[in-house]
């Protein structure tokens, strides 16, 4: 373990997210996600919530503020109005770290078809329906 | 996930403990251990405590009634006979899957010889003081 | 060995069946069909039965529910409705593990160019005729 | 598949047994047999009976008459010269294809040294008693 | 060696055999083609002619029956229906181990785009003329 | 980048200063150190400094307080108790970092020694001299 | 470290550089782009800035005299002719080392493009904005 | 070194032209010539001209004398009749070799586009001008 | 194929013997020869006799003229001064190719321990009893 | 190529010479060597003169002064004081580089029994007599 680095980002997931660049995405995917033969690197994360992860990777990993959507979920299959229970955990913890964000989400295959072309796929232990969130990461201002 | 197969095995640690045969070795270590260049496999399980993921893998593996130390903890260093809390944390999942056998403790630099020729290291999220505990992999008898 | 784990699921087809999330495929191969050079993983089973595997595979993984064809065979060629005697085999087992399920089939080809996107083709050594059967994972829901 | 050749020997398991020369030793060893962690090579052969395997490996592997033991199981622990069921079975298949050769066995950890030594361990899905069998390769003499 | 099985067929070539399946695919090149760089794997039978090869490789491997040419070699450039004195030898080994199926030729470009997508070439050391064949392997049928 | 995370850690470094545990050791070498044929991992840092290294890799990493010396430069070869400026550079640092830990040194074949059994060496960019020095990791305790 | 090749140039670097050949470029990149799901090898340089690897390169490396545009940066977003502090800086280094050539720069998207088919790309820790350049590597022309 | 084989040709260069069948190509390319990150594999024989190579591989790997150009050099770029020197120098040696074949030449792109699917490229240390050549292999015919 | 080099050392061997230096050793060994499992490189040639590649090797490859014992067999077990008709013909092709050397044997054992040092070992198709052969590469000297 | 960076550099080695340490050893040997088998990795130079080697590596790379013996050659077997014309070439190039160092030779058997610690061999043309000489790395002085 580290000083100041929530333990949860183990070595693996710390140097992925420390190598991503500006705008590159990372999923963090519940535990029925399709994620090992998708195409992306997988990190597994059994028994860990959606939302605990979440936590911990903006802790350390700044939203992509040159976009409108930086962190963006699944919406309802047949009703992409509906609100599900875990988005509103999803939009307090992006909250705490990212005042100025909002969660949104798109259509379930377009979610899909951007997870392929994400840097890295995080296997979350998650098992609410919609667990699911991509990120966006953001820069890293040098200081004035 | 699979049906009736704890969600925190994932792929690699089911494969590991499908794969030990009768006297193989493996470690749940807290999560300060040194497992990454101590020489087995480590399977990481950041965020998960020692005592959950005993319960997962007892649910699958049998321990060894052949020998009288099938799951050994670390001994208090220079207090041999303390217990600590977790001991019985240990104890009592030990007891729920394999009502006979007995939770023990081997001196620190032993449990250290034994982890370097284990099958595997499963490095856990643990944080309590001597979350450390060795499975020797019992036999599955022919039914009659 | 595992305990409540069907000892037919060795270690790297049990990772297998771990790793594949909702919606990927997995094909039981008979003794004949070009599994090695097709593209997906393989594992051998030489000398186990399709059926037996069916029913060791269904014993740990869930069938998709979400759609209407989730065990699929491969239909009788120049004859598209014709029964083999492996089908209802097949079927029967699948009533025990999943008593909503229906076994299908589609024509030659299409299961081909399916079985080139499966996740894994296992292949057993069945030698009756038409023995195939590509199963879709389901999802473990969340307990209520 | 291939014609005469027992389609339980799939591919690795025949090229490990073509590789073999004069003198290399290949074990057939039970289901809770610890293989994986031992050193040499596992072929895996879930589900198949040690018996079923080692007709098929004498059908194409001839036995080392050069020695007086090619064929070796594990003597019974504590007791030498006790005789177990799955001996006179493995004896029954040795005479069928090598007349003169006789099954003989060696104390537990001899055998345990020996494996480690072997080309390559067959771990079988045998869950009968001392299920486990070393067999040394004999050479194919010219034709006269 | 092993007992029944032509010594011609090394380890890898033995594998590649077992594990192709019903229409797969193999090339048996003379010296001079231009196998290293086609694309599938090469096994190599440097100073071993096409037609020991040939013979040798259908004393294990059936012939494919449900198409109409199983053994193709290529046709004289300029002349599709000139006969090589190396045809006969084909036809005559082809007859021994498979009386009804008859050697044909294609041109020699469709020739080069079929040896592209077989499951493997083998290179002889043949240096007659027309010295390649590709043979599609058939099945083994389940005794009655 | 990271947030609080000093951009000098890249991913490699950062994911072996995150898989280290307790007691584990880490060089921070100068431009001239024999690293990479000595036998740890290397990680390059051309063109840092030793003690920007230093201070970045104590931002994230604890020293280990079970021991005595966990900070350990190189002495003066032939003059052992000799003080060479970048002594007092270390010294600073971590006490910045570790408010009660001692840099020590000891002589230069036993730093050597205990090179060769790090986790990993830091090839820096230092070109002052005596500008080595290992690093013994320490604990996270739980939080009380 | 070598005689009169800049320090900060290591060992696979250095590699790189030489093994590049006329026509082939590399890209030196702030420390926020995303080089590492790019595409090409990346070679990471935390906390050196991008001007002093740009030094370090054109020490050794000759840009291409053969185009116009040989060291290549990105036109501010949205206002193309606007200049940025670092582009002076880039000139002037490049003017050190290569008088005739000119700085120039391509429009944000053309850059990735370009960048995506680079030999490599240097992660350098520049935090300056708009702190990438694209490098042309030219020839050494034989001693007349 | 081997007997009768010219020293220049060391072992990964002689078993690429070993294993090339009739019709692959090779380039010999000269110091500044892009080959690292253009495809094919690369054999470095820095310090060596074109020329001595030419002769080196010529002496045991005959040119294709099915096709009109089998040694072809770049042309001139804007010159396409123009002569180099070292063109006469590359005619010598083919005519040495194989007297009845001629040095052509293509445009520079078209020698580009062929060197992509080359089997390999002989990176060379040859600084004149225009010191490129592809070369077609051809077969050795079987002895009458 | 390549001019003036023997068909029957195809691409790998080729490049083992360019890559022997002086004094080491390759063993061609008998069909029954324990090789795959020694520990050197293994270079199949199945149906190939033990004196055809040695005829093959010997054309390229210079004997050690500095050492007694350059090309050595086993000798016979039990009767170490017996000779085998093999032997005739092992110094039949020495002598065409190396006039002044002289075929040996040592003891079997000895054999074996000198085969696992050697660089690399053919495994040829030879049947005849002590078709054993261990050579010991010499030096091409400077020509004066 | 690189500007001022000698041409008989490749990639490889100059990636090898740049990434040894003071006090690591590299070989230049010369073509009859037995460098393949022997350890170290090893950078092939076929065709090129140990002693151009020698002064193209004595250009970037700085001989170890902390010792009497930094480049070492073979005294001649049977007579070690003996003096060889090459011992006077390699000197000269000494000097050139390094005018205080002294070219000086240990027995055959301790030559190459520092051969194998080396970090790497050049395996050169030379073709002379004792053409070989291990060369330690020295330090790169901070500029005062």
């Amino acid at each position: 373990m580290l000083k100041n680095i929530p333990p949860l980002l183990g070595p693996e997931l710390l140097a992925t997210l420390r190598a991503m660049g500006h705008g590159d995405e990372i999923v963090i995917a519940d535990a029925n996600f399709p994620a090992e033969f998708l195409g992306p690197q997988v990190h597994r994360a059994d028994g860990i919530s959606a939302t605990d992860l979440l936590g911990a990777i903006l802790t350390v990993m700044p939203l992509d503020d040159f976009v409108d959507q930086a962190a963006i979920g699944m919406a309802v299959v047949g009703d992409p109005h509906a609100r599900q229970p875990i988005y509103d955990d999803f939009q307090q913890i992006i909250t705490r770290h990212e005042p100025s964000m909002h969660f949104s989400t798109v259509e379930r295959f377009a979610f899909y078809d951007r997870a392929k072309k994400a840097a890295a796929v995080v296997q979350s232990g998650e098992t609410r329906l919609y667990g699911n969130i991509l990120l966006k990461k953001g820069i890293i201002r040098p200081k004035s």
